[in-house]
């Protein structure tokens, strides 16, 4: 006797919250922090201003230590662009909804991770979520909320709406989970370092449950153009996404139909297109079969006419910032960056950005330092999953004067309006040939400055040391050539060494 | 100006269909016969008789070749169990409902992968699924359908109803997808393969686009018996299941909750638990406020009374199988193999199976053959990222005698109520440390096992080179002590051999 059952989204996370960045009470802690600063990071982005947050983690129940999990409070607050209140109840308390299913470059993804992390601290802790937000209008709206996980929808405990005197404009979240946060702590600090790297406008506290406070200050007010939203490529759509266009299309010929809904057609483009498709260019869109939308979607992708997507949507750290960032964290001797051309996978623009330190205050390991971003967010997790540590590892780093001793960090970026993650829980990035293709060469790119860089340092030494061997003998050499040839007066040393240096301030 | 929306978990594995595993053309040809025959194969434990599985893939358009994808139609039919006509659509039609919900070792896990396959052919060719069924009763119904993404819900086109003269069981589906299936042949064939190799009474037909028949016979009909459902165990609970249990619960006393509702917990058990706790043995479970149910996950978990979970609801493949399977198929000189001893993690039980091959047929590499199962599936991809793959490479494989060059496979089995996927895709086990330990320690057995053979084939390789030498010396030595013995007849160096040697059977 077999029983079907239709399950709610929420409650298919719940069952796979491995899936979602929730393997263990410490994972837990550490995937609640990180869903909800990307939501106040990208909230920030959409305010346009520089963003403020606060990040406060307090145990709850003192008498339970002993245990390793223990409850928490975690409360998180902004200054971002705020939640409308009709939408309070859905965004937090609702799985699959939010404002990440926009073709634009976000840092959140799935429209899952708030919502999943308070789902979290439900299961593990039966207490309510509190929200309070306010888009900067003259109310402030606060509500306490549950999940029904099995039906996917919000419960509303309590609702309160105070005047917003100071215009405030911002969220904050607090909630309850049980979690492991000393195990989770080093990575929790990590992430808001390398968070605070790339992201040198952000002014971030954060307290934990000892009280000890953790500062990360601005270090400009200047924020990057933040990202857009864009069209669809002509090369990334299928039959399903021009079948819902077709629904809600308001034009009635094909010519503006291609023209209007994708990216970088041109009416010209379009009309050559049509051509080539074989199709009218004033047929009706809303007349097509389905046998012709998938033609039209094949011919979509073999036309070659189409201009590859272009990036002015995507918002890179640029390499002022990717320095300022690295100079700023790791102090090293040298470093090198690289902002790679625009390029594309299916159909999704990406730029790719890397970047070497080498010595100074970079520590010394048995791997080369690997620091991974997607979208400005920070990926600590998988390491060796992820495509970019796999082309380091697949690179023959003797070639450009690397040896396994060497104090080396790289950091590679990568920036899309999809970013290709294996897992919904954002450990890593998977292997399309693309992404992997422009990461190899944004890596030797740095890797050969690198190289450069030591090489001259190897000559630099060489140099020293050449001298201080003619600082040592030339002397002797100048005396005993004095007796022999009968001279009184000794030749004067400095200027023969001055005649052998060959870069000004060798000698220490 | 932020937009809010809603989306369908159809919607949303459509828009990330990688993380569901239909990462590209050829991708998506191997899930779709994948997750098809892996309900095939559910099906046919749940009716209990020997899986009869017929799988045609033929491609549609001739002229479009000289792309690399086609447009194909996939056609997979069993004589499983069937299913109910009321559930049809849905079974097809609608993401997240399933009969995989329950706490029980199936090969299908997410209750997604059917209807993916589905989704990703309407998306690539807009046209509808077949499905036909019965569940032996005196009809067969047969379904024309396509999906609602946005509203997650199955349209159906057309319905018929057959009269099932032949008392016929089963469902046969029939749908059309784009794919590259000449780049996923060699996976396709070596799942089939593999599948085989663990289903050893399972009949597999494939019939591929070029007409290739490629047959899979059984090798017995006796089936091992089949996984059952089983009841959540205490250490694996959490509030929201507790508040569900409550919610539906039929028994009014806190002392039959403990004891019916959950694994191996006896009326004396659960006495004693519910003293631990606190709590009183008459307390009606409804009237449990949500604190009290925080207390009472939290002592569940804290008492140490609790028997660990058996495995009696699980069906590893067991050591004669196990043999079998990989005597058909990789034809080894030696083989050993290991069950161990149930283990739990998360309050679930799993049992590991591991076996190692050497010699024969295997063919040499420069790495270990690795073969992963779970819950008697193949595992194929992301190698790498696999925790059976990172335990062999941690290994030191000198210490039982294996060099490099040997020709060796190795064979793991997870089976599980919930097996520890790190992707909706199933390609990889996660890192579960008491997973990881159990396969260290079953894969350590079973090259003990290999070494005691090595060293022993080691050993009579000496014992020959040394009978040889004595064969070659021997009669030599005897003529010349003859001689100089003055003796006419020589000794019989038979004899003499026949007292040095060790082994018998040792010349070839």
């Amino acid at each position: 006797m077999v029983t079907f059952e239709e399950i709610s989204p929420a409650d298919f996370f719940y069952r796979n919250r491995d899936i979602a960045g929730f393997t263990s009470p410490s994972r837990a802690i550490f995937s609640s922090i990180r869903e909800l600063v990307e939501n106040s990071l990208d909230a920030a982005d959409v305010a346009s201003s520089p963003p403020q947050i606060y990040i406060r983690l307090s145990q709850e129940d003192a008498e339970e230590t002993g245990l390793e999990t223990g409850v928490y409070t975690l409360r998180i607050g902004d200054n971002g662009s705020g939640v409308p209140a009709r939408h309070i109840p859905s965004a937090f308390g609702q799985v699959l909804f939010g404002s990440k299913y926009k073709l634009k470059q976000t840092r959140g993804t799935f429209g899952l991770g708030g919502t999943m992390a308070i789902l979290y601290g439900q299961i593990t802790t039966h207490k309510p979520v509190k929200v309070k937000s306010s888009t900067g209008t003259s109310k402030t709206y606060e509500y306490k909320l549950t999940i029904d996980i099995q039906r996917n929808r919000p419960i509303i405990l309590d609702r309160k709406i105070h005047r917003n005197k100071k215009q405030w404009r911002g969220t904050i979240v607090e909630f309850s989970l049980e979690g492991d946060y000393f195990r989770a702590m080093p990575k929790i600090l990590e992430y808001l370092k390398q968070t605070a790297l790339v992201t040198p406008y952000a002014n971030i506290t954060f307290v934990d449950p000892r009280g000890r406070l953790y500062v990360f200050t601005r270090a400009t007010t200047k924020m990057p153009p933040p990202p857009k939203e864009t069209l669809p490529h002509p090369y990334g759509v299928d039959v399903e996404t021009i079948q819902r266009l077709v629904c809600v299309t308001k034009f009635r010929n094909m010519l503006d139909f291609m023209h209007k809904h994708f990216h970088r057609v041109s009416e010209n483009r379009a009309r050559s297109f049509l051509e080539f498709a074989g199709i009218s260019e004033r047929k009706d869109p809303r007349k097509l079969k389905p046998h012709e939308i998938v033609k039209l979607v094949r011919m979509m992708k073999k036309f070659n006419g189409f201009f590859p997507p272009d990036a002015s949507c995507l918002s890179p750290l640029g390499e002022e910032l990717l320095k300022t960032g690295i100079l700023k964290e790791l102090k090293p001797e040298f470093i090198a960056v690289s902002q790679r051309n625009p390029a594309t996978y299916s159909g999704h623009p990406f730029i790719v950005e890397t970047a070497i330190a080498y010595g100074g205050e970079i520590p010394k390991k048995d791997d080369i330092l690997v620091y991974r971003f997607a979208n400005r967010i920070p990926l600590l997790y998988d390491e060796a999953s992820d495509v970019s540590v796999r082309v380091i590892k697949s690179m023959n780093w003797r070639r450009y004067k690397v040896t396994p001793d060497m104090p080396i960090a790289i950091l590679v970026h990568l920036c899309s309006t999809k970013v290709p993650y294996k897992t919904v829980g954002k450990e890593f990035i998977a292997d399309r040939p693309e992404v992997k293709g422009e990461i190899l060469n944004g890596i030797r790119e740095v890797a050969r400055q690198l190289q450069r860089f030591l090489t001259k340092k190897e000559y630099v030494q060489k140099e020293k040391r050449r001298l201080t061997i003619f600082s040592k003998y030339l002397p002797k050499i100048a005396r005993f050539s004095t007796d022999l040839a009968g001279k009184e007066k000794e030749p004067n040393i400095e200027v023969l060494l001055g005649s052998v240096k060959k870069f000004e301030g060798e000698e220490d």
